[in-house]
């Protein structure tokens, strides 16, 4: 065999259909594309930001940086949790990664043999299992019920790990990506709760924490105490950012499991040398002025609620899906009523639907929930309407009383 | 165990005094770095590259881009190969990575299970070992013969391969770092008919071909023929631009083993989503205008040239290390007199020069040839000059005769 065994877990499902889609563009046709979470294709990023990012270019700033991230970004982002979530712990905690896709990456090289397991709550993000898997590593799932406004089944979890020997990490994603729930208080406590129990890290990717539009935000620091634990963030969605490609990972706490993993990350960080430079410049100016950035957030926060709540109560007119109320991020997770359609599974809807109405979606079963399908509720509402009539029209065609 | 077995195999030699060097920095001593291979670190990147990203950022170009990098890139990166190789094969044959570095973790990952080997060329790039060990791979070492001008040794190779039965690929550094010869045509000949009696698939990372100030630079594309072979290059040598974070894969032919590795190239440059977007427009603009990239290049090949053979000529003034004169990059990799110095290995002399003299450098046994260093040739004359001498001070007081 030429590729290797564990190769075959690479995985993309957001992005599998992206060649088909390009080429139906390219014959004329008008693809409408809602499967990639990029807000920058559709708003600005800040311009002071871009100013700051020009300004490092001018200055020559196009070296390798340092490993973890040049110092002045890691005390911006030290800062920032400082002053938003009481977290107490140095630029010294953090690694600036290319995006947290490559924090996944660090993060299952870190602690993953083949066989070590970790936990995933479903519906997760598709490259959490796919980093997981491609170093051998095996998934746990949990899952968030949809018929309980997407609580976390700890009680069935309990149950699944009892007799596991294995178990590295449980991953949260909270805001959720693709059901923009967002995790209570206390159904945080019982999350560190059961990793203490089963003597798990804990790693929170809170990436959409500024785009919360109802309930209240809690990030794993403010109730992990003492716990091993690291949350995952960056500057793609926040800062309308995605193109610069940074995230970072931050272990804040002392303990020997914290203290290790950390130093582990800035080994591989060292292998990869350094993320694109000036940008990391860009990032730390739009971290510095926190009002600044406050006032910018808070004007994108309104206009992504409006396109999502738009796009979920048109999802919801139909007669052939609906959504729970999202209560952050920019995603529509419907849930088709697949007795109504001719369709085998979510795979064969979404690929039809892009072939036959020229609309790119995330089919379900790639964040482990078959029967769904994931809506990028960023363009206007002129599109996602029209997207939406289009999905409709195409379900009419295939239902099953016609 | 914590983390995980493989994990112990992150490495990174060059970087690994780093946070020594820092703290000495810190507290006021003048530390020369002479580790890290970054000339952005003193020669500007070319004027209208930088306008070039400035001007891609004033246009929003900030939104994850093709995975495989942006068209406009790939096809500029074709024809270059087609105008000074003569290559023929389209932009879809390209993967543009965040530098070489993740490059070599999509091969290694591609092609390496647990067991499965691969023949490095000793003095290699350390990258090249750590990334294939860390996801179980093991090296089956060549060696470049210093005493036979670097010649690489195939014969006693051959006797290694004979019986191994699961080896990957072989991969060349051409030309080379840290040792700077180039590999003749001919040699490169007889490693293309080795590969093709082993059955591999034959990696050539020719980052430095633009670096040449002596002899003829040969490229794999040249004289592999219908084999299976792949380049890795970039923009972080030729362009000034390491900061920028862009290398590329290029897999031209058409036979099976190359049509496979480019599909799962490409499937694990989805996950990652994209490289940054801004600075792949800075590339293509690079790489678009050849002729002003060509006069660029020929004034910085001009000023490495001058430093590179200044510090050899002053590496070899030394009673206590010599090295063959470089062909090209900007490396000089003595040999040290080891029995007339009081050092067990090259790992301690390098830690004591930089904890004495507040010098940087690399120890040999990174690039896997003990009793070396490697010098990165990039400061003015007058830094090295400094350097060497300092170098030269510390030998004296650490020699065996004194």
């Amino acid at each position: 065999m030429f590729l290797s065994k564990l190769s075959a877990y690479a995985s993309s499902p957001i992005r599998e259909d992206d060649i088909i889609a390009s080429k139906l563009a390219k014959e004329g046709n008008k693809v409408i594309k809602l499967n990639s979470g990029d807000p920058a294709r559709y708003i600005n990023t800040p311009k002071r930001v871009i100013k700051a990012y020009i300004d490092a270019l001018k200055r020559n700033e196009n070296y390798y940086s340092n490993s973890q991230g040049i110092e002045p970004l890691r005390q911006a982002i030290a800062a920032r949790h400082k002053k938003v979530y009481g977290l107490d712990a140095g630029p010294e905690k953090i690694v600036v990664t290319q995006g947290i896709s490559e924090g996944l990456q660090f993060l299952n090289t870190a602690l993953i043999d083949k066989g070590d397991k970790a936990i995933l709550i479903r519906p997760y993000y598709p490259l959490y299992i796919s980093y997981l898997q491609i170093v051998g590593g095996e998934a746990i799932f949990a899952d968030a019920i949809e018929e309980s406004n997407w609580n976390i089944d700890l009680d069935t979890l309990a149950k699944k790990a009892k007799n596991e020997k294995r178990i590295k990490y449980i991953l949260i994603t909270n805001p959720n990506n693709p059901a923009g729930y967002i995790i209570s208080r206390k159904k945080l406590e019982e999350i560190v709760e059961f990793a203490n129990e089963h003597d798990l890290f804990i790693i929170s990717d809170e990436i959409y924490d500024e785009l919360v539009y109802r309930g209240s935000f809690t990030s794993i620091s403010q109730v992990a105490g003492d716990m091993p634990y690291m949350i995952l963030n960056g500057m793609s969605k926040n800062f309308v950012a995605t193109g610069f490609r940074l995230g970072y990972m931050f272990v804040p706490n002392e303990d020997e499991k914290s203290k290790a993993l950390l130093a582990k990350l800035i080994e591989l960080a060292q292998m990869r040398l350094s993320p694109n430079t000036p940008a990391q410049f860009a990032y730390a100016e739009g971290l510095r002025n926190l009002s600044a950035h406050n006032r910018e957030v808070s004007k994108l926060r309104a206009l992504l609620k409006e396109r999502l709540y738009f796009a979920t109560r048109r999802v919801n007119e139909s007669d052939y899906m609906h959504a729970l109320p999202p209560s952050s991020a920019f995603y529509v997770f419907p849930k088709l009523e697949m007795q109504r359609l001719k369709f085998k599974s979510d795979k064969e809807f979404v690929r039809s639907l892009l072939l036959e109405k020229y609309i790119q979606v995330t089919r379900g079963s790639g964040f482990g929930m078959p029967g769904h399908f994931r809506i990028v509720a960023l363009p206007s509402k002129e599109v996602l309407g029209e997207a939406i009539e289009r999905i409709n029209e195409f379900c009419r065609e295939h239902s099953v009383k016609r």
